[in-house]
């Protein structure tokens, strides 16, 4: 396998862009990685995306944006892994380049939702999980993880205000970050104020859609001149049931488990050597419970590094340094190019106020459903 | 890159399977693969799948399988290129593992099409084209379509009739397909007076939607002892603009011509060495277009291959060899693994009465709309 590194990222405000296309939106972010990196063209287009089929009747994204974006005749796909759609994009562009067949790619994770009313995008929302049997019996996917959410409080004795941590260290890194579509601090109060979504969530422990792009460009790790040089030093995927019924331990995030596990093991590295970890906060109990799994807390113990002052800026594992899915927003499946474009924005020493001092190993997870697609993937700045 | 070799080839009959979901439909090619393969793990699952987002309310396809067909814990991932979904699947597999990063992977082409009544699925295939600016105008996919076989025509001077040859021998191959969704032999009468479905394609022109599921095993070609084996010669991809109107010339199908062009180069290969063309038949404009794109004919003489034998078992070319899209069926997201998994079974010599005598080197060609994503694969038999 050859090594990978990344050559150019680029990205979009998320926020409701109703003055612009999918097709604008996602051509905007591929355009701006592909100036970074100085090229004008690439082998090959991968596009991560989740909804535009259902909700901007748009299929085949691959030759869509390939067309648009001026790489006209170049292979292009489209890959989907739900919310975890952007990173499957990203690590099914480095088998192509790893393989040597691609010498170089174009990787976007792109999502334009809010032109559609809520009830629609509630329900696309719900293609995550199980149709038959998760779906069909009425649960919205908000639904699904406040069921497990409940469950975590009850068997750890948790209350709600115990996740508050989360998202105000997410809040507060967004200040902080031009493409985050939230940009207001928050508190322990408002935090518990805040409207119910779905008992015991409400919309400060969960992620605002948003319609955004983030692209990158990737070669073999020799073609890249730039220092500090970004490689990838891991790249991994797992999957769980699709339905959280089905499992035997629904507060154990198993995927998240096995993709971190062979992600630290490709990369030579444990959880204490991770400098920055954008982790996937679509609801608060998602950032415990992948913490949790990744190996950063003991079982049960994730709201507690929250608790302790350990996720933030000058903490133990940062974690949503740019403001993670709560704050920068979550354009379902452009949320794992986002979450990679950070990371590397860190190892480059790129991100002011929000910098993590000395970064050289950062870590990103997505996750596609309650928990039922997620990739790990380990970066690398070599001086 | 390391060489790739199919392991286990496995599929479904093609039809209305209004008593089976699509996990049941996809889980039985899988299974099927599996078995065929003596394997009852692979490292990876690649799932092409075009509409179970729309149609089914399903997305996650990678994960929605591995969990069904007992694969948890692998990781999986679903690949979407329209109709050319199936295909592109296959090529994502490949690169998985001639990178060296997955030792096996199970390819499935699946899709459940015919629960939802005809106006919906018309609405659902139009996803293929471009929703801006051919969609929004009004046209269906097969309006498209018509309008480049009307443009051939009147460019050419071919009548109606002249494709009948197409259609005839796609059914005649049929009859001896157990897979195949139509057991119906048509002469040139019947093609002639077939209901109209947008001028000039009428339904035997056209091929029918179906619910169905082709998949494979795929390795690392020195695992595979079986003779004679069947070795991936040669994977390329190519695009064209998403809208045909955006096209300098709309009757040439510039990514069948770069995909083949790349994958006979791969192979060593030239169009006279084909013995099988498992071509995208989905309408009979599609077939003669196919054919001269990629070698077989002069420009505007697509036709005259079928006018002049040349296409059936024994001829120059032998096309569509198990029924094509026309009887075979067009499951559409599921259609590129057909086409893989039929020119398997020629390589095998597994074909009986549609058999062609010592298959050697048999190429699939698989297009997403209309002619904007098409991947070329052509498949060896080694002895």
């Amino acid at each position: 396998m050859r090594k990978v590194a990344i050559l150019g990222i680029g990205q979009t405000k998320i926020d409701e862009h109703w003055e612009k296309s999918l097709r604008e939106i996602g051509g905007d972010a591929a355009l701006a990685a592909m100036q970074d990196a100085g090229v004008e063209k690439v082998d090959a287009l991968f596009v991560g995306n989740m909804l535009a089929s259902i909700v901007n009747g748009q299929n085949q994204l691959g030759t869509f944006f390939a067309d648009w974006v001026g790489l006209w005749k170049q292979e292009a796909v489209k890959i989907e892994s739900a919310c975890g759609s952007g990173a499957a994009a990203f690590r099914a562009a480095i088998m192509a380049v790893a393989s040597g067949d691609v010498d170089s790619a174009l990787v976007l994770g792109v999502e334009k939702m809010t032109d559609k009313a809520g009830r629609d995008v509630t329900a696309a929302l719900a293609t995550a999980a199980d149709a038959d049997y998760e779906v069909e019996q009425g649960i919205s996917f908000v639904g699904i993880n406040a069921l497990v959410m409940r469950r975590y409080m009850y068997e750890y004795g948790w209350k709600h205000e115990d996740f508050a941590p989360f998202s105000i260290n997410a809040h507060a890194n967004a200040m902080h970050n031009p493409y985050a579509r939230l940009h207001e601090k928050i508190t322990v109060e408002k935090f518990e104020k805040s409207s119910m979504v779905a008992t015991p969530i409400n919309l400060l422990d969960a992620s605002p859609i948003g319609d955004g792009a983030a692209a990158m460009v990737i070669v073999p790790a020799d073609r890249v001149q730039r220092k500090p040089r970004v490689t990838v030093a891991a790249s991994a995927a797992s999957t769980d049931t699709i339905a959280v019924h089905s499992r035997k331990d629904p507060l154990f995030l198993q995927a998240a488990y096995a993709s971190s596990k062979r992600a630290y093991e490709m990369a030579g590295v444990a959880p204490k050597d991770i400098d920055v970890f954008e982790l996937h906060d679509a609801f608060s109990i998602m950032a415990a419970l992948s913490l949790e799994a990744s190996g950063f807390a003991e079982r049960g113990q994730g709201v507690r590094l929250g608790l302790d002052n350990k996720i933030g800026i000058g903490g133990e594992i940062p974690v949503c340094t740019r403001g993670g899915l709560k704050a920068r927003g979550h354009p379902v499946g452009a949320t794992g190019m986002y979450q990679l474009v950070e990371v590397v924005q860190q190892l480059r020493g790129e991100c002011g106020k929000t910098q993590v001092d000395g970064a050289k190993i950062g870590m990103a997870q997505n996750i596609g459903g309650s928990g039922a697609t997620i990739l790990t993937h380990i970066l690398k700045s070599e001086r």
